[in-house]
């Protein structure tokens, strides 16, 4: 046999390997076809009841029999679930861009007060894609505000946080009594005081853990903090839940409490290590060329942070003066931490082992989070190395 | 007909249609399965006539064809593209699994120094698997140490880095004098000095930028810092790079400079971070219920951190005195920004003010890398809203 036909005859028995992997790609189509069918059945059949659509428990479940089945014919499971999930979000997203129009309580009047800020014009943008009749009312349209109030379900303040406070008092006297008063900034003690101070009808405060530029509420998390609420005032956080978010009920003070850390100090100490870099010259593409993934993600925090509104961080960092504290408290930990360290040079190990003894105890209170840190951060580096 | 019935009635109907569904994913896993059969008589017949595997033209077509069919049955393209891609990716990954074992240079005689340590066993299991001849000199084996250096073609040392140079010092006499002395410690300028002056033969450094959990060097970074380096001792890193690595040349002072800020500050500034929750026990789940996905992202690298080694950790924090003085420059420089913030209270908006100043400055100068940033964080924060 010629080299050639050897050749020949062995592109031909690669072709008909290839073939075969073609028709089994065919197969895989069409039940992907056939089970996107009975999903939109299951969609129909729970819209005519108005049954909830997204099931995170169900979703468990399934995706443990299929890790399940694949490890019995011999396939890596987590390559499985991997592919589960791509065609539950695909028939999860067919579902609840269906389900999502609908409004809990269409027809009602909603004021946004500040509604052509970014936040503002994307609820506007929700509300009325869902039946509310949205209303306006700007910096300008003060002189229209009785007429803006007349008859309304729900008036939201979404102004920056200086502001909130003034416009609050401003607003409450023209409201209808049963009307909720809202707002949407990212403190929630003052705003929320200064509404049930000022009014006294129904009371909420919401803060969205998202921002401007989000496509759909899908998963995304909307706190709710309580200030005087009847059992008809729940239309609001309904709403948020048909959309799909996930609404998380907190007293004010433990939100603020918590967005000092999870925002403000977060965000300064992100602002630090920009700085410093940018203090330093230090050549980020080189840097970037080197390192870990882990680096590369944290960097790419922080020219995140950078290439947002500086407006916006101040006024997070800036909120009240207890952040300024809980920074002070931050830098004096800081210190502290390198003073252990420090004992270093004076040629003991006394630094060294006062870090090991520290760190052990510290990954002992992390406990169980540490496995699902490394398992998702683990999933994310390895999507960053696929991709980019 | 009563309403328990009715209910039961609707349960029953929603459970077919899910058994439906279960039964067109189990025969999905089992078209996988046949699927991954042919793969891999496809790598059998490839690895036998040593073709080569990965075909990007080829899967560009298939991608296209199941594009087209899912289009047909009514399914959108791009959800089928990211299917496949999650398929393709799968056969692909056991595909260079299988293959990468070619060595460049098979039957060379490596030494690894240390080789019982984790990155030691990862690289003898690498080296071995594409037929290298590995020996292992562990502290207990320096009388044998004149029988393992025979004939050798290249020694690594992979030793905690306050024994490096030592043991470079130690072995140096015993090699042949052109066999590679290389090193694989974090740190490059004193344990590539050391090499210099106690060998006369050819020096080369190793920083793998990648840890022992690490499946294949797949698209993983390896930084190679040139010593001594005549044109035949290339080999070692061009077997890095048949192994799929990414290799980056820098020399030893520029490769120290940057892990001085890529790893000793993110990490002491990351046990900083979770010693600051630990001190004040921050309730971890609850902040996570609330808060953004940068967050979880940030607290994910946090525990991460604590799940590791501390003796790692300490090793490259205290790896140099310099270190510890650029620590301190830190410090001081987040000192600093807090008290240009604290201007602040004194009822004026200076703080304020120079704060946005300082934001725009360091904005402009990370410049094009923010959108780079914005595109890969966005990225995987919607991975990890998809995911968790």
């Amino acid at each position: 046999m010629s080299t050639t036909e050897k050749n020949n005859q062995e592109q031909m028995q690669l072709n008909r390997l290839r073939g075969q992997i073609d028709d089994l790609d065919h197969q895989l189509i069409e039940l992907l076809a056939r089970r996107q069918t009975v999903v939109a059945e299951v969609v129909a059949f729970k819209k005519e009841r108005q049954l909830s659509v997204y099931h995170p428990a169900r979703e468990a479940d399934m995706i443990d029999i299929r890790r399940h089945h694949g490890r019995e014919v011999g396939l890596d499971p987590d390559y499985l679930e991997e592919i589960f999930r791509g065609i539950m979000r695909y028939s999860r997203s067919t579902q609840t861009a269906e389900i999502s129009r609908v409004g809990v309580k269409p027809g009602a009047k909603i004021l946004l007060v500040g509604g052509g800020g970014v936040m503002g014009r994307l609820f506007s943008r929700w509300f009325t894609a869902s039946g509310y009749e949205v209303r306006i009312l700007e910096v300008d349209d003060w002189d229209r505000v009785a007429e803006l109030c007349s008859d309304l379900d729900m008036a939201i303040v979404s102004v920056p946080i200086a502001a909130t406070v003034s416009t609050i008092t401003r607003l409450a006297p023209h409201l209808p009594e049963d009307c909720i008063l809202a707002d949407m900034t990212s403190v929630k003690e003052p705003s929320v005081k200064a509404m049930l101070e000022n009014f006294s009808g129904p009371v909420l405060g919401f803060h969205p853990m998202f921002g401007p530029d989000t496509p759909t509420m899908e998963r995304q998390i909307m706190v709710v903090t309580p200030g005087r609420e009847r059992p008809e005032d729940r239309w609001p956080a309904e709403q948020f839940a048909a959309w799909g978010g996930v609404v998380v009920r907190a007293e004010a003070a433990e939100h603020d409490e918590i967005m000092a850390i999870v925002q403000a100090l977060r965000h300064f100490a992100t602002f630090t290590f920009g700085r410093f870099l940018y203090q330093r010259r230090i050549n980020l593409k080189r840097t970037l060329e080197f390192s870990s993934p882990i680096y590369r993600l944290e960097l790419d925090m922080v020219g995140r942070l950078f290439a947002q509104d500086p407006e916006l961080y101040s006024e997070i960092i800036f909120a009240t003066p207890k952040r300024l504290d809980l920074l002070r408290d931050y830098l004096k930990s800081f210190k502290n931490n390198l003073e252990m360290l420090a004992d270093n040079d004076k040629d003991s190990d006394r630094g060294r082992e006062s870090f090991v003894t520290e760190f052990k105890q510290i990954a002992e209170w992390f406990g169980p989070f540490s496995d699902q840190a490394i398992r998702e951060s683990g999933y994310l580096i390895n999507k960053l190395i696929e991709r980019f």
